[in-house]
């Protein structure tokens, strides 16, 4: 399953809960508001919040609840909308936490002229750097250096706490793509990379979150990024340092993680800070960004 | 005036808005009742937000509603709660950022082996660290090195995007105090500094909320803190690198600070680290942090 937060095409729109399914997007409570109309669902049924806020605030339980829904789809007219009706929105809105892990493939670290940590490096971005599917990078007049990242991202199902790393998996609502969007020269002027990552406008996550039941085994999946349809970065999930069971063991011993967090898991080699000569992004780039299994995510760079 | 977020003695009790004078707690939507019932206010007035998070959402709007409020004081017989009846909560909910400064005082810079920097050295904590002021500060089996910093916060009023240093601090809110508690072994493990700066229920703000009308100034105030009674930093904010004008242009200038996201702005030489041997905050240790005009912020150490 692959959910979505859209809206619809009209001022004032409110974000939604929804399923994509090729070009079409189920609204969920729609869906279940049809089944119960149809009698196949009881009237006083759990009513699965529409409101994307709400639905993470417990997202095992709510896609779960979802995933219960669609096994009556034959039963429904459906109630689709047309892809281009809607505009597709970061999957997941507000999240009390983005851990962004760094250095984390091999080929990365060298090109980085860093040393293959012994732990996950860990720093953060806030909610003002994130972007949806269909939005713009903005390129600030604050950076000559602004560089593409590849990364999958896990999305929390439920509250983390001192987790092991063999249960890891089951506290993941799902799989989705990032760009982490990264300033170099604001990121490398002081020894912390915050400045440099949580630009305004920045940071674009999507275009769906493809659930944990539909992408069991996160471990070996082609991960490629493109600048104007030239490949830029092409590696694989297996080779990341710190695999995605161990990150989230490892930061859930530090911090309580809570459903709708989000871990980027880091980028392989190929950035443009690394190529020779360096290549940084300039409006009108179009950046592409592939994971095998989860999706597609482009977005076009424009001078904020 | 002096703004808390408190809660009353019950559980499941919510937090409300109040103001702090001596030992008594003046609720914000009740003296605004009190006045609406007197017939001192029209009925149709605006109300106050008595939730916290809807006050900060517009903070300067809303304190400045509060103050034109504290003018028609003498005219009500002011609904107060003894300090004793209700619990002080750390005083912004959930900001959506939380913006730390490193290394901002030249004698801290020396004590840890860093350089001047040429920029503000920004890192961030995540909202699972922030404790109130009469919770204990757990100390987590997972660090040996646990240290405590005072630090001079500044509550961000209204939105603020590219704001210029001599308008600056017409954005803040007012001023409160944290304990910048920081796990060292974890924090230098790695050259990102996020893993030892945001562990769960660390991080004491408080007590309260200085609003700006109050402290008009908080470029000379005494800073002090003192572990069990004994004095370990003792500064003052003049000797800040980037006083706080500059840190609020400057983080501006890379992201749109929103009303209620708070900046801490780095600590004074002092800490545990740099004793020699050094001494590290065990359970059973009580941390006081003084800062002069603003108040006095304790708490004791626990093993979690």
């Amino acid at each position: 399953m692959k959910l979505v937060r859209y809206r619809f095409k009209y001022p004032y729109a409110q974000s939604r809960m929804g399923i994509i399914e090729g070009d079409r997007v189920l609204d969920i409570s729609e869906l279940q508001q049809e089944l119960i109309a149809q009698g196949v669902l009881d009237a006083a049924t759990y009513l699965i919040p529409s409101d994307p806020q709400v639905f993470y605030q417990q997202a095992q339980f709510h896609i779960e609840e979802t995933e219960k829904l669609l096994m009556h789809r034959n039963a429904a007219s459906l109630p689709m909308h047309k892809r281009a009706d809607v505009i597709l929105e970061s999957p997941v809105p507000n999240p009390s936490k983005i851990i962004c892990t760094g250095i984390n493939y091999a080929d990365h670290v060298k090109e980085m002229g860093s040393d293959i940590p012994s732990y996950p490096v860990l720093f953060s971005k806030f909610n003002n750097a994130i972007i949806g599917p269909e939005d713009d990078i903005h390129h600030p007049q604050t950076t000559k250096k602004l560089d593409y990242e590849v990364e999958l991202v896990v999305v929390i199902g439920k509250k983390a706490s001192h987790v092991k790393k063999e249960d890891a998996l089951t506290y993941v609502a799902g799989y989705t793509i990032a760009n982490d969007v990264s300033a170099r020269d604001l990121q490398k002027r002081t020894p912390q990379w915050l400045q440099g990552k949580s630009l305004d406008h920045t940071t674009p996550i999507g275009p769906w979150l493809v659930t944990r039941s539909e992408l069991s085994d996160p471990s070996n999946l082609a991960i490629t990024s493109y600048v104007n349809k030239e490949v830029r970065q092409s590696s694989n999930t297996k080779h990341l340092i710190f695999d995605i069971e161990y990150l989230i063991s490892f930061i859930s011993s530090l911090m309580t993680l809570e459903p709708g967090d989000i871990i980027f898991t880091g980028t392989p080699d190929g950035v443009g800070l690394a190529m020779s000569p360096p290549q940084f992004l300039q409006a009108g780039d179009t950046v592409t960004l592939e994971i095998e299994k989860v999706g597609t995510l482009t977005n076009r760079v424009i001078d904020q």
